[in-house]
């Protein structure tokens, strides 16, 4: 990941799971972004971003369902910023569920798709200046995750032709969350290629995180990839996408999957 | 259509457009259903059932967002029948919309969605005992709209690979609610297969409807389908649909669309 150079880099629902590996990893490269900017629900809470206080991280309280609170993180940010940009924007809030087609409900549905496709797409709208800024400053050609890029983290329970996991759970909301968050990612690669923002929708692999044990009903620590082995494969994917994956579903092991 | 008797058929979003055509076209048909159900929001209102009163149609109100309205239908649905299935319900209500990736909100994205996806789970779920009822008193084999089917009426717009004239329009919440539809399909197909029920996604053409005008900004009439020539190719494919199809995306002209 010589290559791989963010100088700085926002990860949602960064207090445990896989966000919080994505930021602890991130910290540990051998060139550490200048800022890693991790928010959460509640910074203060229970839930509290556990390696804080960290001169690099600076944790941020935004529910990413709420445009306020989306809105004032990004004036924060870009405070914090000094007139540079954002190079790297990580979509990772996101909710399960394991309704059935009989069992989901409105508010069900209502409530994942908000938390897993809406907040997403608020949280790109508010960042979106910051995203351009780093674009425009940069001077590498083509599209990077160094240089400017949305990554949506989605997953392969969300691919319509692989139904990933099924006989597990049918997990109805999550899924139409997931092929929909798919969708606004590619939207995003269409309407952002002009302005050198990379979009790309990634696969963390069924982790053993407590969605990843929840969703199917299983044992925490019975889901196959580890949290660490996962978040390791995902940056090196990241480090490697350029313009010609804009728009793709990739998984952490660098596989680009069907929609 | 010789082989397409389907003795009941409910139709959601009746009032106008493709819905109102699917009734009138299965009333002229040589063999028309013994019973067409069409619901719509408002059947009293300005956008009442034009074609109504008629002996085959009976109108019901319905929005496909109200968990107790829908109920209430399948319950006056389930009288009329004595006893009978319901062979073919079409999920036909949906709501367009023109959003743009800065400009979509939280309140549009979640009434598109829960209007185009919801609505159609709900729906489904309501009248799953009736369409049960038709597969087991049905003596086909395999499966077929004659015998028992949920047909969700998607759009190209919703296929994350083509998507659908994108230069004439973002329409954000749209494309996500279709790709989430077309989702919920295939999790129908694999759900309801061991029932005898058939799913399948439909996608309409580009239709001379006020949708299809309002979604693209463009005039009434500019679409290069008719409304007329839309359903007929879409009652055409229905007829010919079995068992191979279960689950997959078709245009109104037989063509299998990429998710």
């Amino acid at each position: 990941m010589a290559g791989f150079n963010v100088r700085t880099v926002l990860v949602t629902g960064a207090n445990r799971g896989i966000g919080l590996e994505l930021v602890k990893q991130f910290l540990e490269k051998p060139n550490p972004p200048k800022w890693v900017f991790a928010t959460c629900r509640d910074p203060e809470g229970e839930r509290a971003l556990t390696p804080a206080p960290h001169p690099h991280i600076i944790p941020k309280p935004a529910s990413s369902t709420d445009t306020a609170s989306i809105k004032a993180a990004a004036t924060r940010v870009e405070e914090h910023l000094k007139g540079s940009g954002l190079n790297l924007l990580i979509n990772n809030a996101a909710i399960g569920g394991n309704g059935t087609l009989e069992s989901e409900t409105l508010d069900d549905m209502s409530l994942v798709y908000t938390t897993n496709v809406t907040g997403p797409l608020l949280v790109s709208q508010a960042f979106l200046p910051l995203l351009k800024k780093a674009a425009q400053g940069s001077n590498q050609k083509g599209l990077s995750c160094s240089k400017a890029a949305i990554v949506n983290m989605s997953s392969e329970a969300g691919s319509i032709q692989n139904v990933f996991i099924w006989h597990l759970g049918q997990a109805i909301a999550y899924r139409c969350s997931k092929a929909a968050l798919n969708m606004l990612t590619k939207c995003q690669s269409l309407g952002y290629e002009g302005d050198g923002i990379l979009s790309i929708a990634v696969h963390p692999g069924w982790v053993q995180t407590d969605m990843g044990s929840f969703m199917v009903g299983t044992l925490l620590g019975e889901a196959p990839v580890t949290v660490d082995a996962s978040v390791r494969g995902i940056l090196n994917v990241l480090a490697k996408l350029s313009e010609k994956d804009n728009g793709a579903f990739v998984s952490w092991e660098g596989k680009v999957l069907p929609w």
